[in-house]
């Protein structure tokens, strides 16, 4: 297993994508505001750019495609806006990655467990 | 406060080694074995580069100075070897960042059971 220290922010913000497109939450837009708001007790900020390589990342692995739908009417008209949906298969490699990320965060537990035993 | 994901891996490498340097434990190279074998179970191996970084942070911040000591007798006679110790008040600004950093595992640790509850 290569080397690690405890879990990357980006494999964190793939996990929440996930389980938004999961919940028909599929609009780009809506991530980085709804995931903001989320962290924002803990002091953690996601930005932009975090949130749209992690979305890369997922789109290239062949777990979400992105896609474009019309939207209800604007003052000019439909307004086209970009989503995310799993692709064919997407869903069981999601499922999947979410089993490998929760093995990391249990593991990432325990070592801020022994990090505290031993210093505190 | 600064947008922070997990407590650093900097900042925890800091901490074992004022605890190292707590106990005694002094020398610069034997830093480095200690800790990979402290976290060898949880697939983390710190490189000696890390590990320097870190004593030079806390060089730089007043907690440690570096010394040198004759030790032994080698086969080549007296040997010399790098030490780190604590400053003149080094001690208490020592534990005044073990503080920081414990609020930060702590707040480290309610958000790992955040992602976990909002995920699985």
């Amino acid at each position: 297993m290569a080397n690690r220290f405890l879990t990357k922010q980006r494999a964190v913000l793939k996990l929440y994508l996930i389980n938004l497109v999961e919940q028909d939450r599929l609009y780009g837009l809506q991530f980085l505001q709804l995931l903001r708001k989320e962290f924002e007790p803990y002091g953690f900020r996601p930005t932009h750019s975090e949130i749209y390589k992690s979305l890369h990342e997922l789109t290239k692995e062949g777990i979400l495609f992105r896609t474009k739908k019309l939207k209800g009417e604007g003052q000019d008209g439909f307004q086209e806006i970009v989503i995310y949906q799993f692709t064919e298969g997407g869903y069981e490699k999601a499922k999947a990655y979410k089993k490998l990320v929760k093995q990391d965060l249990d593991r990432s537990q325990q070592m801020i467990n022994k990090i505290l035993r031993d210093n505190y």
